[in-house]
C-alpha cells in the first residue's frame, strides 16, 4: 500500500530536517573553524542548499500533499494534526515571499551589514542609513506580501516568522506593564545595591581551567560530549542538532563567569533541543517553539538559575577546585552580588537583567515605527537617543553605542526583538511554578540536583514541542496567561527583598 | 534571451559543485570534530545531500539538457565540449545504477565495514566471509550494469568510477613488466642496502612543534592557511575545496617524518585541486583527472620530491629550528637512507616505495578474479598469502596482517587499488620530464624554490584539468605513452645507483 499523503509528507520533512542540519553544520564551521578566506565559497554551499530547501517546501507536488493530508486529516492524532498545521505554516511562510523578493533581500542585507560595520566602527550613521533605507523597502514588501497571505499586519506577519502565533496586540500590554513599572524599580534596586557593595574577585582564569569547569558544569545539567562540542567563538552560539550540538562560547581570562554563563546560557538553548519528543525530531512538531520560547529557556538558565544563590553554592567548591580561588569574595552571598549587579547601560548585550527588557521595549517601538513609515531613517538616532534617555536616563556618546550597536536591522531581521523580552517575561512565569511545584528547589540546586529543573522544563515545556501556540504552551506549563505581572514580582523580589 | 541548453547545464553543475563542497566538509568535519556519538545523524545528512545530487544527475530535465546540447556542440569551444562530455560521463555513471542497488550496497557496506573492522581486530576471516559475499554480489550486479551501459567489461566499468578512460587492457603490460622486474629489483636493493645502514635518530618531536614545520613547508608549496587548514585524524586525508581545503596527518612523537610526510602527500593533492584552471573550478572538466593521477601527485611529492637528497637538504636546517636536533644521523645523506630504506612488510601501508607497487598488483589480480566469478570468497586467504609470498616473500601471520588488512572491498571499493601503483608509474615519468626541462631543479629543491616543481607540474598537469584522458594527459606532459619502463629506470637509480 502506497504511504498515505501525510506519512509522504512526513518523509519530505525528515528530507528538511537533514538539509537543515547540513545547514547548521556548515553555519558552526564558517564561525568556528573555517580559515578567513573562505566565506565566499561557504556562501555559495549555503545558498545551495536553501534554495534546494525552498525549492521542497513550494514545490506543487509538496502543496497538493498537503491538500490531500487536510482533506484526510481527521484520520490523524493530536500530534499528526498539529505537524499538519506546521508544514502548511511553513509552507504558507515560504510560498508568500517571491524568490525574487528574498534574493533581492539577501543580496541587500549582505551589502548592509558591511556598511552597517563600517558606520560603527566609524561611529556615522549617514554611511549606514542609505543601505538601511533599502532593506527596510525591501523588508516593507515582503511584510506587506506575507501579511496578505497570512492575514496579519505587516509588522505581525514578520514577527509570526520567528515567535508563531504571537501578535502586537498581546505584546503591547506587556510591554506597557514593564515600562510602568522598571524604571522606578531599576532606581530603587541601584540605590539599593549601592549601600551593598560587592567585593571584587581576582584570580588565574586560563582558558584550559575555564573550559574545564564548564564541561563539569554542562555535563551536571545533561550535556552529552559524546553528541556534542563546546568551542569559543566571538559571539556565543548554538547550533547542530538534538543528535549533534555544536555550542560555543566566549572566555574572557580576566572573568571567570563571562564565559559560563554564556555557555550556559546555550546550554538552555540545548536541553529544549534535547527533550523535544524524540520520536518527532526530524518533524517541525518537534521543533522549539519559536524565539521567545528559545529565548525564555536560555534566559531561564543563564539569569534565573544560575545567578542564584542556590547555584551559586554548588558552584563555589567548583571555582576552588578549578582555579585555586578561595575566600570571603567567592562566598555564594558575594558572588550573587556581583552577578546580579544593576548598572545603566546604553549597550543591550551588556544590560542585566532588570535593565535588559527596557532595551528591547525601546527597539520594539522604533522598528514599527520604521516599518509602518510613521519614522524616517534619517530621524532613527534621534528617537534613539531620546529612547533611551526617557527608559534608562542614558544617552549613547555616539551612534555606535546608540542605534548602530545591534545587526539585527542590517540583516532584516524586523520582528525579532520582542522575543528577547517575551522570552525573559516566559522564564520568570516558568520559575514562578517550578518553584511551587519543587518546594526544595534551591537545596537540590545547591547539591547539584539540577534534574530538579530541567526535568520540570521537559515534561512541562520541552515535551509539548511546537505543538501549542505560545501562549498557551505558557499556559499549560504555567497555569496562567502569558504577563508581566510574575515577572515584574520576580524582579522586585529579587532586587529589593532578596538582596542583602 | 535565454541561455543556451549548455549554459544551462553549467549552472547545475555549479549546483553539484556546492552540493559536492558540502559533502565533503561534512566528511572532514566527520573524520576530524564530530563527537563520538553522532555518525547517525552525519549519515542521514549526507544521504539527503546524496540523494539530492542524484536526483539532479538523472533528471528528465538535465539529460534533455545534455542532448540539446550535443546537439549544438559544434558552436562549443574546446574545453566547452570536455565539459559537455564530462557531464554526460557522470549523468551515463549515474544513470546505469538504479537507486535501489545504490541503496542495496549502501546498506551492505555499512554493516560489512563494522564486521570487517571485528574480523581483522578478532583475525578471524570467517566473520567477515558472508558480508563480503553479500557486498561482492551486488558489486557484480552494478558492474555488470555499468558494463552493459558503458559497453565496458564489468570490471573495466568499475575503474572508469575512479580513473576515466583507464582500461586493464592498458594496466597488464605495465603490472606485468613492474612483476618481472621489482621482485629482482627488491633483492638487489635490500642487498645493498645491507652494506650502508643509517644511523637512527632520536629526539622530542613534541605535536606542537611537528606542526610547526609541517606548517612552515606546507606555505613553502604554496598552501595558504587563509584558505585552507591542517588537522589531526586517524588516516591522514585531503577534503574540501579549492577555496577551502582541509588537510589532515597523523603525528607520531617518535617520528618526525611519518606526520611531515603524510601532510606532504596530502599537499601533492592540494597543488592539484589549486591549479585546475579557477574559471572551471565548478565544472567536471575543472577537476582533477580520476585517482591514478591525483595519486600521481602525492605519490610524486611523498616519495620522489621529499625523499631526495635535495629536499633533505633544505630540510636539514628547519629540523634543527624546530627540534633542536643536529648531527651526522641529521644530515641529508644519513636521512636519505633512512627515508628511502626498503623492507619486506605484509602491510600495504607501511611498505616503501619500491616494494609497494607489488602489494597493488597483488591486490589486483585477486580483485579482478573475485569479480568475475574465478576465486570464490572462501579460497581468498589462500590466495592472498600465496600472493604474498610469490611476489614479495613474505607470509602474513594473520588474517589481519593479510587479506583483511585493507577497508577497500568492505566498502564495495572494487577497482580502486590499480590508482596507487599507475600513480606512482605516472608519478616517476612526470619527474623524469620534469627533471629534463629544469637542469638545475636539485638545487632548487634544495634552496627551497619549490615553484621549479610546483610550476612545472601546474603548467603540464594540473592546468589541464579533466580535459584530456589520463594517458593522453600523460602523453601531453611527458612525450612518452603510458609504460612501466620510467618507472623502472628510476627505481634502478634510486634504489642501486644513487645509493651511497
Amino acid at each position: 500500500m502506497a504511504p498515505t499523503p501525510y506519512k509522504q509528507l512526513e518523509l519530505e520533512w525528515q528530507r528538511l530536517h537533514a538539509f537543515g542540519g547540513a545547514l547548521s553544520l556548515l553555519r558552526w564551521d564558517a564561525a568556528v573553524m573555517m580559515p578567513r578566506g573562505s566565506a565566499d565559497v561557504r556562501g555559495e554551499q549555503l545558498a545551495a542548499i536553501e534554495t534546494e530547501q525552498h525549492a521542497l517546501l513550494t514545490s506543487p507536488r509538496v502543496s497538493r500533499l498537503l491538500d490531500r493530508a487536510q482533506a484526510g486529516a481527521a484520520a490523524l492524532d493530536d500530534w499528526q494534526r498539529a505537524n499538519l498545521r506546521e508544514m502548511l505554516r511553513q509552507r504558507d511562510h515560504a510560498i508568500a515571499t517571491p524568490v525574487s523578493l528574498i534574493s533581492r533581500l539577501a543580496r541587500a542585507t549582505s551589502v548592509a551589514e558591511v556598511k552597517w560595520a563600517e558606520a560603527r566602527e566609524k561611529q556615522d550613521f549617514n554611511l549606514f542609513a542609505p543601505h538601511l533605507t533599502e532593506v527596510l523597502g525591501l523588508v516593507r514588501d515582503k511584510a506587506q506580501l506575507m501579511g496578505q497571505a497570512l492575514n496579519l499586519s505587516p509588522y505581525d506577519a514578520l514577527m509570526d516568522g520567528f515567535t508563531p502565533g504571537v501578535r502586537s496586540a498581546e505584546i503591547d500590554p506587556v510591554f506597557r506593564a514593564l515600562s510602568r513599572r522598571l524604571p522606578g524599580l531599576i532606581r530603587e534596586a541601584i540605590e539599593r545595591q549601592r549601600n551593598m557593595q560587592a567585593q571584587p574577585i581576582s584570580g588565574k582564569f586560563t582558558p584550559g581551567r575555564q573550559r574545564a569547569l564548564i564541561v563539569e558544569v554542562m555535563k551536571a545539567f545533561g550535556f552529552s560530549f559524546d553528541r556534542g562540542r563546546l568551542d569559543e567563538s566571538d559571539h556565543p552560539f548554538t547550533e547542530g542538532v538534538a543528535g549533534d550540538i555544536r555550542v560555543t562560547t566566549k572566555l574572557d581570562q580576566g572573568d571567570p563567569f563571562k564565559g559560563l554563563l554564556a555557555a550556559l546560557h546555550e546550554t538552555g538553548h540545548v536541553l529544549y533541543d534535547l527533550n523535544v519528543p524524540r520520536e518527532w525530531r526530524t518533524q517541525p512538531v518537534g521543533k522549539e517553539r519559536g524565539m521567545a520560547l528559545e529565548e525564555s529557556q536560555a534566559l531561564f538558565m543563564e539569569m534565573i538559575v544560575c545567578r542564584s544563590r542556590a547555584f551559586l553554592t554548588y558552584l563555589r567548591p567548583l571555582l576552588e577546585k578549578h582555579f585555586g580561588v578561595s575566600g570571603p569574595e567567592w562566598e555564594p552571598d558575594n558572588l550573587y552580588r556581583l552577578l546580579t549587579q544593576v548598572r545603566r547601560s546604553t549597550i543591550r548585550v551588556d544590560a542585566d537583567e532588570l535593565t535588559y527588557p527596557m532595551h528591547i521595549v525601546l527597539r520594539y517601538g522604533i522598528e514599527k515605527d520604521l516599518l509602518e513609515g510613521k519614522l524616517a531613517v534619517r530621524d532613527l538616532p534621534d528617537a534613539w537617543n531620546s529612547g533611551m534617555q526617557d527608559r534608562l536616563e542614558v544617552t549613547p556618546g555616539n551612534a555606535a553605542e546608540g542605534c548602530l550597536q545591534d545587526v539585527h536591522w542590517a540583516h532584516g531581521a524586523f520582528g525579532y526583538f520582542p522575543s528577547y523580552a517575551i522570552g525573559a517575561v516566559i522564564a520568570a512565569q516558568l520559575f514562578e511554578s517550578m518553584r511551587a511545584a519543587t518546594p526544595d528547589l534551591d537545596q537540590r540546586i545547591a547539591a547539584g540536583q539540577f534534574s530538579a529543573v530541567t526535568g520540570w522544563l521537559a515534561a512541562n515545556v520541552h515535551a509539548e514541542g511546537a505543538r501549542l501556540a505560545p501562549q498557551d504552551l505558557v499556559q499549560h506549563a504555567t497555569g496562567k496567561k502569558l504577563s508581566a505581572a510574575v515577572a515584574i514580582r520576580y524582579l522586585e523580589a529579587r532586587y529589593l527583598e532578596e538582596a542583602r
